[in-house]
């Protein structure tokens, strides 16, 4: 039996699930993730588990939607918290120039500490502008209490979409009164935010955010315009969420 | 619009899961609790989501064979972590007592503070008697490897009857091999852990143990031990999981 480095054994049935939570809890030892970020986790684990623990067909329909819309807006950014940052910094910045796109550090429990710490990840991950980050958060969602509110506004107040992986409903929604386009990533097709949003994709943001960058790149050196515009056309968030609803009902007792 | 002491407004619609976050977190920051407990929770969250977060007749029947088992146990042992010392200390003292039980204290990533910090939890609730803590800690449950599989030799080990709320896969597995009857409460009805336990009670442990110490304190009063043995021989576990399973099937898009 194989053991790697963070002592989780390589036949443990959960093993890949494992290695995700000992990549978060280590991003909350680094002061990425907060406590709530621990247990919004959880809560995903839950959903991937019962979805399979797989990138499905359903999902790979909203990636390609996603990757769509992101190609065809002006004024894309990607939102980034803590979960999001501890577990997918690379993919945000590769996402970020593959699809023209601004990051902004987004949080919902905001301290500088850990706005510096998100963005210090990020850049690590070689990213070179960062957007909401201290002062520069000045602009305000309207209809949100406390801090959760603030934006950039050169970033998210300003965009016609908005990526907000893992975001939580009361967000979401204020965002969806602003008029922008919302993407999210988020395993529960329950959600409040999966079912507000424009485009939810049902996913593990750890198998999602990979797939995003793959079709983006692919979409925008082989597809026109016009055919990106047929694509985000026949997209169907309400039945897209049925569909991986009744993945999870399927799935079955192992 | 009331927002109670820690800022969950009551008509939140999961102002009650909040609330029990919020406990979890409060214990997390107090040493009780491990980031991993944290994550734990969250996936409970989600199982308890689609089980529409209330006691259903499926778990109270576990229930009721759970406190039947236990009334009928000559060393009946009560297994607490940091998660259930900080969500139901108080139900945990309350059980032991009604029950007749020992309470052991039993945590996956064993610190000499963490168990001290929920051994004087539950003394704060009244428990006059913790095993399982220090020096006490002696025994060693056979095939597991590290901290995990030390045990009190007047607790855990000399135990005929184990509850194991929150409980991981390999420990329920060691102390099945070790002839224990298991009781567990488990969210989720897919785990390792619900589907090896004699008895599992699909329900949120802070909805569960109340009810565990009401259904143990009736019983007790009113029923002959051979009508407690009928209780305990007329429960099919597979088949309660199986039951649970198909209500979380079956939940609906709210």
């Amino acid at each position: 039996m194989h053991i790697d480095h963070i002592g989780i054994p390589s036949d443990h049935p959960r093993a890949k699930s494992l290695y995700i939570r000992e990549m978060l809890v280590n991003g909350f030892r680094r002061g990425l993730v907060v406590p709530e970020g621990l247990i919004a986790h959880g809560r995903g684990e839950a959903y991937d588990y019962l979805i399979g623990e797989r990138t499905t067909k359903t999902a790979q329909r909203a990636i390609e939607a996603a990757a769509a819309t992101m190609l065809l807006s002006s004024r894309a950014v990607i939102s980034v918290n803590g979960n999001t940052a501890a577990l997918c910094s690379n993919t945000v910045v590769e996402l970020a120039e593959v699809a023209g796109a601004n990051i902004e550090v987004n949080i919902f429990y905001r301290t500088e500490e850990r706005e510096k710490a998100i963005k210090a990840e990020l850049e690590k991950h070689g990213a070179k502008k960062i957007l909401g980050v201290g002062l520069k958060a000045s602009a305000r969602i309207p209809e949100l209490q406390s801090e959760r509110r603030r934006v950039d506004p050169n970033g998210i107040y300003a965009a016609d979409t908005v990526l907000v992986p893992l975001e939580d409903g009361d967000r979401t929604e204020a965002l969806i009164r602003m008029n922008k386009t919302v993407i999210t990533i988020d395993l529960n097709p329950l959600s409040r935010t999966s079912k507000v949003a424009d485009i939810t994709i049902v996913d593990n943001i750890v198998r999602a955010m990979p797939a995003l960058v793959y079709a983006a790149r692919k979409l925008r050196r082989t597809t026109t315009a016009m055919s990106l515009k047929r694509i985000t056309d026949n997209f169907d968030n309400s039945k897209n969420l049925q569909e991986s609803l009744e993945i999870i009902k399927k799935s079955e007792v192992q």
